[in-house]
């Protein structure tokens, strides 16, 4: 074995290369057996949690924040090392030198930043205002410099959202489990190793790619820098458990003090620490207590990862949410589970310490999951309400067994595939400037150019001709939005990179282009009205039209009707068809989810009247959910018309928010989880 | 008029879109006759270069840098309004608070910054040390961080030469008599019409140009911004010469301001701006004697242009050049000549205030060209040593009639052609590689892939043998550095943008990709020894040819005689083909120059003995001369030698550094100048 570290492991190709699956496929030992092992928390444990929910409270009574920087950008190397209590914590790093004390990450934009601090009563130093409008220009003010009118146009107009060009785009995942695994000694030689096969022709894309290959490595020497300020040598390879935790954890930790990205997902990291706990039992050197103390405290910390956010970007977000999500369980390619004793242990920290939206436990749900796990996923999420649920299923097919989520619904190879996110088009707006011709409903703004509005009058609304329309629309929007999206992830590589991600990477990356669509349900709805009822528009002195009057029933999205639920799978495939119709920076495959947990409220408020009867600024539907209270043909009936969109044409994940009461779910004896739908059940915030 | 400063001009297509030649070809007024009209310098004239000799002379003895900036990166805006003696001053300006105060400049690289400071007493504030580290990355460390281990070692090696990967790159001139004839606001409404036009599938390439419109306009604003702490509006057109004279200035100021680069030129801006001065001589508010202070104050100005450089930056330039060259004269398209009354002053001011060798003053020379100024220019050629020839009829031809020499040789038109500046392959290096197999003769080391070396033992080496072995290494030396450039231009532009310069600029720019050959005669007069004579290897004791021996005699290069001169014809022709054959950035168009003024002699000290006979480390000839003292067959066979070198493929120029006596030059009355040869007569510095 090339490391002494390694001793106990059982070789394979992972010794030579970077290969994590692989190493975790030669030593993982798959658990079958019931959670009856796990072990509450220590009093260590306790204390520790004692001082978080204190720092909490007095968060929450100083306004949302308790302190943020207000003089030193952060980077890898920007803090000292910071503890909540230092002789309590087996897993250490904090953000900042101080728990609660968010970072200052102008690197995103200034004004934003700036504002961010300001909102919740602090400063930004003027030596900081000035570097980074002198000096060191932000992704913002990039993206900003080459945005055409018409892309200030739509984001002005939310006819799309939720753009990250103002903050780090999120939803990469560094495989953090290398560092822990290789050290940082190992991944550097393979990443100089790497540049070699960038030579020849001096392309663009050669010399961009070679120059973030330096800075990964820049990045690499710094985390190493960084984890010494905490007394862990990372350069090489973890040699016990206690190091494999703190490893992976100080990975992310220069992740999140790097990027202050939408969602800083942690990946897939139980399975893999499992073998080190594993091999510890085995030499006698840890307990199940400590085991579990191990993860109580991982937990703990990425609970307490924190952002200094604008108050307009936590409207956006419902909250104050960093999504890092922890992937737990799941198949392997050759049939045996993934799962092992340290996914129940991750579990088992709602109850430790009580349920908590952060880390966004995400089960990997399969059929052939062990019952064992599928009861206590269950009872926990009964227990709970604090656990999310992915099909499994199907991912493996697209992403092998290896794959992570990222944000809610992202799926990702870890280390392999990367994803510029691009938040979403609200498609429900964009129906009603189909039949207004693109003036805009609310602020009667031409905001496209002028399309010929509907030409049925005052009479009914002619389906072949708003469908018509609506596909002209979703054609030049499709086009804006792809095209401002190029922008912004051409600036967010020119101006917030994320090498210490990045580090974590394969240097020859996949990379998603993932696009997102709100307010489907709204628009199969209207869609549906037009179609079997009789909906007159509504017009105000100008003609534009501002509401509708509908004639009679339709069906609804959300009752297995295929008569509705076809038109909701028919405008996801022709959205996505018209997005990959344009060419995605760096060759990145398009991709969309059908997605908005949290932000549908904020949709609503953003668009007028419907032709389904909504009105403004009524909510929209979480992700692919039906409109609240339109599926009232049972339980099986909302989720059967969920699942016929098409996973081919969403690849980036489809989303539905579904609130059940615990007794809903049967008799502990014939307990039903359904297989194929993802059931989110993140806590309210 | 769309201006009311533009009564007097004829209109043309100059009103509607900016157009400075058209400007010029209808309101300019060409001067046939002599310099009787010429008037001496002004009291104030006088005063003010006595205060700069006086600076000039402190900065002497204070050992060759009076004082440097230590904690103000040098932007358009960066210092408040300077003067050498305000009330005195007709044009204004200067590049920092103080004269003879250097600016800051570590946008290039900070460690060329602070070694430059250095060297000479000076230090670097740690805020700007910090700066340049930890928040903005410079163009150098961009550079660094992308070239391969072969783009290093070509570099250390010295076969590729005065890289610009640390400080500006230089020759590009922008327009700038734009400024003095548009105004800032007009300038700024046509970019952002320019910005229009790139509009659609957003391309990386389409990005990054609207990024840099962006940039320019920002460049306009600070422009207008600086002009006013100087007590001028320069946002409108300027309506008088006083004004038109300043605005010019104040806009190369800007560039200066932003931008180090090897060759900062100013233009071709004399009958441009003859054209104010004739039009307030008609309105009768300027005499002969004002129009001559502005012109000497302008050049005044021009000769104190300085840069904080390091003294190995001065060793390659041999001095502390700028080549703030103006280029003089010239036929235009129509036959007419292209010289006025100004070109005269211009030149004048040799007499006014002495020689200089800043700005470096270019006839564009036609055997076209009035008489009486063709005396003139030889006359003051005569007198001070201080002006340069370029061929205005070839030039011409590829260039039209409004270009402008930048640094010694390089064409462009003004405003529409840029130039990414190559510095230079040593091909007299190249050819002892190909003897050695590619192990340096200095440091013994092996810099090239292994070649095979000659083949030819302790005997004679083999002209065919050699000249395939030469083949094979130009095209490995070209290929490097081609692809070094690629990696440079692009990091230039990502970290060191000239948008000071480029917002004077067409928006759609031609850009040259300028490589250089050092050594010429040298490769020429080895070949032709192994070709017409026998060259003796000497090996050391690895066996590597560290010298040569040679019998018998053979043509030399600089004496008319196609045996050699066709030699260096072949390598010049086959040099830049295997430079085209690569792909080169931006698309840009691959030139070449044979040019090396000013560092023939650290070529040498980088270069081994050579078959031609010439010992280490002895200097190469400058640019395309032939070797010292081998020319001896007259003057004129001399320069028959090197005009043999095809135009085509050296477009970016080809220099001839040509010292005679006086009386050389024959008596009054049978004075010839050359028509064909360039003739450099850049004093010795």
């Amino acid at each position: 074995m090339k490391f002494k570290e390694w001793e106990g492991f059982q070789p394979g190709e992972w010794v030579d290369e970077v290969d994590v699956r692989d190493f975790i496929q030669k030593n993982y030992t798959p658990y079958i057996g019931d959670d009856s092992f796990l072990k509450g928390p220590t009093e260590n444990t306790n204390k520790l949690w004692a001082e978080i929910m204190e720092l909490t409270k007095k968060e929450r009574e100083a306004g949302g924040v308790l302190d943020v920087d207000d003089d030193v950008p952060s980077t890898i190397t920007s803090h000292a090392a910071g503890y909540i209590k230092k002789e309590l914590e087996k897993v250490v790093g904090l953000q900042t030198e101080k728990p609660f004390k968010r970072a200052l990450m102008p690197w995103g934009g200034i004004n934003m930043a700036v504002q961010a601090n300001e909102s919740y009563g602090f400063t930004v130093s003027d030596r900081v205002k000035e570097i980074f409008t002198k000096y060191r220009k932000t992704h913002n003010q990039g993206v900003f410099d080459a945005y055409t009118p018409d892309m200030r146009k739509i984001r002005k107009s939310h006819i799309v959202t939720g753009l990250p060009d103002t903050y780090g785009r999120g939803r990469i995942i560094g495989d953090y489990r290398r560092l822990a695994l290789y050290g940082s000694d190992f991944l550097i030689e393979q990443k100089i190793k790497d540049a070699t096969l960038y030579d020849g022709e001096m392309t663009e894309d050669k010399i961009k790619l070679r120059e973030e290959i330096s800075e990964q490595i820049s990045a690499l020497k710094d985390i190493t820098k960084m984890a010494s300020s905490y007394g862990f040598d990372v350069s090489k390879p973890a040699k016990n458990a206690l190091e494999a935790f703190n490893f992976t954890y100080l990975a992310y930790l220069a992740a999140i003090k790097q990027n202050n990205g939408a969602a800083e997902s942690f990946g897939r990291t139980a399975t893999f620490l499992d073998i080190y706990i594993e091999r510890d039992f085995k030499k006698g050197i840890l307990t199940e207590e400590e085991a579990q103390e191990l993860v109580d405290h991982l937990v703990m910390k990425l609970r307490i990862v924190k952002f200094a956010r604008t108050p307009a970007y936590n409207q956006i977000f419902s909250g104050d949410p960093v999504w890092a999500t922890e992937s737990i369980g799941g198949i392997g390619l050759d049939g045996r589970t993934l799962v092992t004793k340290n996914c129940y242990r991750y579990i088992h920290t709602l109850s430790n310490m009580g349920p908590s939206p952060e880390p966004n436990l995400t089960i990997l749900w399969s059929t052939n999951l062990p019952n064992n796990f599928k009861e206590f996923c269950s009872k926990y999420s009964i227990m709970f309400s604090s656990m999310q649920y992915e099909n499994d299923d199907i991912m493996r097919t697209t992403h092998g067994d290896d794959y992570a989520i990222a944000c809610c619904v992202s799926p990702m190879k870890v280390g392999k595939q990367m994803q510029f996110f691009g938040a979403r088009t609200n498609l429900a707006k964009t129906l009603l400037y189909a039949i207004n011709g693109g003036i805009d409903e609310i602020s009667k703004e031409q905001i496209t150019p002028i399309f010929e509005p509907v030409q049925t009058g005052d009479g009914p609304l002619d389906f072949a001709e708003v469908w018509k329309k609506l596909d002209n629309m979703m054609s030049w929007v499709a086009d804006k939005y792809v095209n401002t999206l190029n922008v912004i992830h051409y600036m967010h590589d020119k101006y917030y990179y994320e090498s210490a991600e990045m580090c974590f990477y394969d240097t020859e990356v996949h990379r998603f282009f993932a696009t997102g669509i709100a307010g489907l349900s709204v628009v199969a709805d209207s869609l549906s009205a037009i179609k079997y009822a009789k909906v007159y528009p509504v017009r105000d002195e100008n003609g534009i039209v501002v509401s509708y009057k509908t004639e009679g029933d339709f069906p609804k999205y959300g009752n297995d009707d295929d008569r509705v639920d076809n038109l909701a799978k028919d405008i996801v495939k022709i959205f996505m068809n018209k997005v990959r119709s344009h060419k995605t920076y760096r060759g990145s495959e398009a991709t969309m989810s059908v997605l908005t947990i949290t932000s549908n409220v904020v949709y609503g408020k953003s668009t007028g009247d419907t032709p389904c009867g909504r009105r403004y600024p009524e909510a929209f539907a979480p992700g692919a959910n039906p409109m609240h209270g339109r599926d009232c043909s049972g339980a099986v009936a909302s989720l059967a018309s969920v699942s016929k969109i098409p996973f081919k044409h969403a690849a980036d994940g489809i989303s539905n928010t579904f609130s059940v009461i615990p007794n809903a779910l049967g008799k502990d004896e014939d307990m039903i989880i359904p297989g194929e739908i993802k059931i989110s059940g993140k806590l309210p915030k």
